[in-house]
């Protein structure tokens, strides 16, 4: 099996745009058990896509073209591919359908342009697009399959989902494949790596551990291949089972759930609320903990106290305290935690106070120390952290071990009540 | 001039990893009158290094490499470009010298892998990797050159801006590029398009012009390609200031300012001070704020009053301005920003209240309608907007466009006071 992607725009050769598609794809596929071989990305000009399809036609069985389509291109790719497939262009009569709704819809009027969306190859398969006017279209020529793609992400990745796997889950001998993940926060991959080496170690061989880490979370992926659908989830349940025992409570939860997700899950299991005294994350805690629909269920609010004026005026830190210990201290956070906590009356609290740099730091106290604390009903955890150099990561590290940390409190109260999240 | 880019790695392919590398050099390339040609991805697979190697050498002039380098790929792409370049590894004593120091500034003991990364093929020049244990590398044949860089963006970046490019702009018969911006906010680039479209059209065959739209701000591009470093740096400059003159307030700044770092100039040279009280944006404008290093000397902090307990409790909103207009109003944003100035008392506020959806959205008030009010010294500003469907980007906007509002704010002072920050 080999299958390549291949992304259309010039956009992309000149840098103005970063390719996420491709990445989506490559991911997509995974999960249905074709590896990607290569991807392209070419200028849209018709010789390029000539050229392209003349490299790749006949000796790849599967070829995914993402963009060049849409009005203001001239719909080049179509015509380009309708050529190379020695076609016409005809009116197809859904996919005007289709345009016709969408206009009617905004109160828009229809230009020329944007019905001859609706012209296309007849030597093509229609591939609907849901959320556009430019269809998707499938060619196919000896052996190879030949999807056209939009490349506005959003449309793209509708269609692939619902369009174009059932195709190729028809057309194409492909393996079962079953994914499960395994979120953890607070620790190193090298510290993961090592704890779960044995077990890693005795996996059978049609089953594979992949490493997947971020600013505070190591994502770890099982991925199972065989051909028997139901004795594979089994086997891999299984596995996941283990790799879950043995990494106990490092494991905050499964399947690509964010950590923000799962402070929100424990939170309402709990029925209890949140807030912040933010200082060097500068409100990046709050943006991350309302990217979750439904947060104002427990999150109530926070204070960025970035200047000490307003840690002592609004959130009560005495002077004494800040000019004894300075604003990055234990001393100061356990007075933010008290202060944020007797504004809003919330039963968890997080404060952070750090130097996020480039200046700022002391030889006591350099650039990426961070001092981070966590209120709970019946506990308050305050520990010191030292970063890095770059004040962007210093900020993310600090937002997503303050999570960790609330995640960790939040999951020993939940265990103490009895209460499963 | 046919220049392509080849990234190597299977965390790319199977979309572990979005791919920002090949962009940079997209970006790059271009400041430096190179347009790429075409980017590939391929595996850490010897063979298909090799194939990538026969497609392209002797085709292309410029083949630049990432990745596929460093002690935990077994450095196959070393190996595999040494055995086609007909070479020998040798071990180089100033790359070996630079690892040697590298592990002793971290205090780590060398293995073998380690000062193997100092073996490189005779055939080839190193390239000096400032910041990594990966050395470059430059092959030479049938009029190709062929770099390999490390795939790690910061390694990459400082050794294709340090090191490559002087090489390039030394072996390659280069056009002298100018590149200009002008930073613009607020408004759509279909209407910017409409208020320049005769600028453009009259802009000499040897200057062209790019929008690059990002939620709230686009920015323009003027490049022009000459052989006259001087004469082409004045026919850039001047045709900038004809677009800044025919667009006056909507320009915010040049060559790529954020609107974050032009506000904070404008408040510094003002001498003045800013706080925000954010609900529906959860944090995010105060991130955005304090992603610029200094931004403590004018950003005071500011206050999230997510839940409606917060905005009558810590802001002072009243509940029956709650009760009768709701959170999400000119109201309710009115005595948000006289909450926050009274607290902090800066000179400027920005507040926002909004539905980010998708819930609590109402017949009045749909998804996607946000009150941004902006108060400074002499005047308060409040707006409605409505914006889309999707909370991530409802956020998006409502932070852009609040800056926004600031920003105009605080250029109508600036010129008041007769002060150009």
């Amino acid at each position: 099996m080999r299958a390549i992607v291949i992304t259309i725009g010039d956009e992309l050769l000149n840098g103005t745009t970063v390719d996420t598609n491709s990445a989506f794809l490559g991911r997509e596929l995974g999960n249905i058990g074709i590896q990607l071989f290569e991807k392209l990305a070419i200028s849209d000009k018709k010789e390029h896509i000539i050229d392209s399809l003349e490299r790749y036609v006949g000796k790849a069985d599967l070829i995914l073209f993402t963009g060049g389509l849409g009005p203001t291109k001239d719909d080049i790719t179509k015509q380009t591919l309708c050529e190379y497939f020695g076609g016409t262009l005809v009116r197809d009569a859904s996919v005007l359908a289709g345009i016709e709704k969408a206009f009617a819809r905004r109160g828009l009027t229809m230009t020329d342009r944007n019905s001859d969306q609706a012209l296309v190859p007849d030597v093509c398969t229609v591939v609907p697009n849901a959320y556009g006017t430019a269809p998707g279209m499938l060619f196919e020529q000896n052996g190879s399959l030949v999807f056209s793609m939009p490349g506005v992400p959003f449309e793209m990745r509708s269609m692939f989902a619902e369009q174009v796997i059932p195709i190729l889950q028809q057309r194409l001998e492909l393996p079962v494949i079953v994914n499960r993940h395994l979120m953890t926060s607070g620790i190193g991959e090298s510290w993961l790596a090592d704890r779960i080496a044995d077990l890693e170690e005795a996996l059978p061989p049609h089953i594979t551990l992949a490493y997947l880490p971020s600013p505070g979370v190591v994502k770890l992926r099982l991925t199972g291949r065989g051909t028997d659908s139901r004795k594979l989830q089994e086997e891999v349940d299984a596995q996941v089972q283990l790799f879950a025992e043995r990494l106990g409570k490092h494991v905050y939860g499964y399947d690509e759930e964010t950590l923000m997700a799962s402070i929100g899950r424990r939170l309402m299991a709990l029925n209890k609320t949140l807030s912040l005294a933010e200082s060097c994350t500068g409100g990046n805690i709050g943006k991350l903990i309302t990217s979750i629909p439904g947060s104002s269920a427990y999150f109530m609010g926070s204070v960025v106290s970035y200047d000490n004026s307003v840690k002592e005026k609004v959130l009560g830190v005495s002077r004494a305290t800040l000019d004894t210990h300075g604003a990055v201290s234990e001393e100061t956070v356990q007075e933010m935690l008290s202060g944020i906590l007797r504004i809003t009356g919330t039963h968890y609290a997080i404060a952070v106070s750090g130097v996020a740099g480039p200046g700022g730091g002391t030889e006591d106290k350099p650039v990426g120390t961070v001092y981070i604390g966590v209120a709970g009903p019946s506990v308050t955890e305050i520990k010191r952290y030292t970063f890095g150099q770059k004040r962007d990561t210093n900020i993310e590290y600090s937002s997503m071990y303050a999570l960790h940390q609330l995640r960790s409190m939040l999951d020993a109260d939940l265990e103490k009540q009895g209460i499963s999240a």
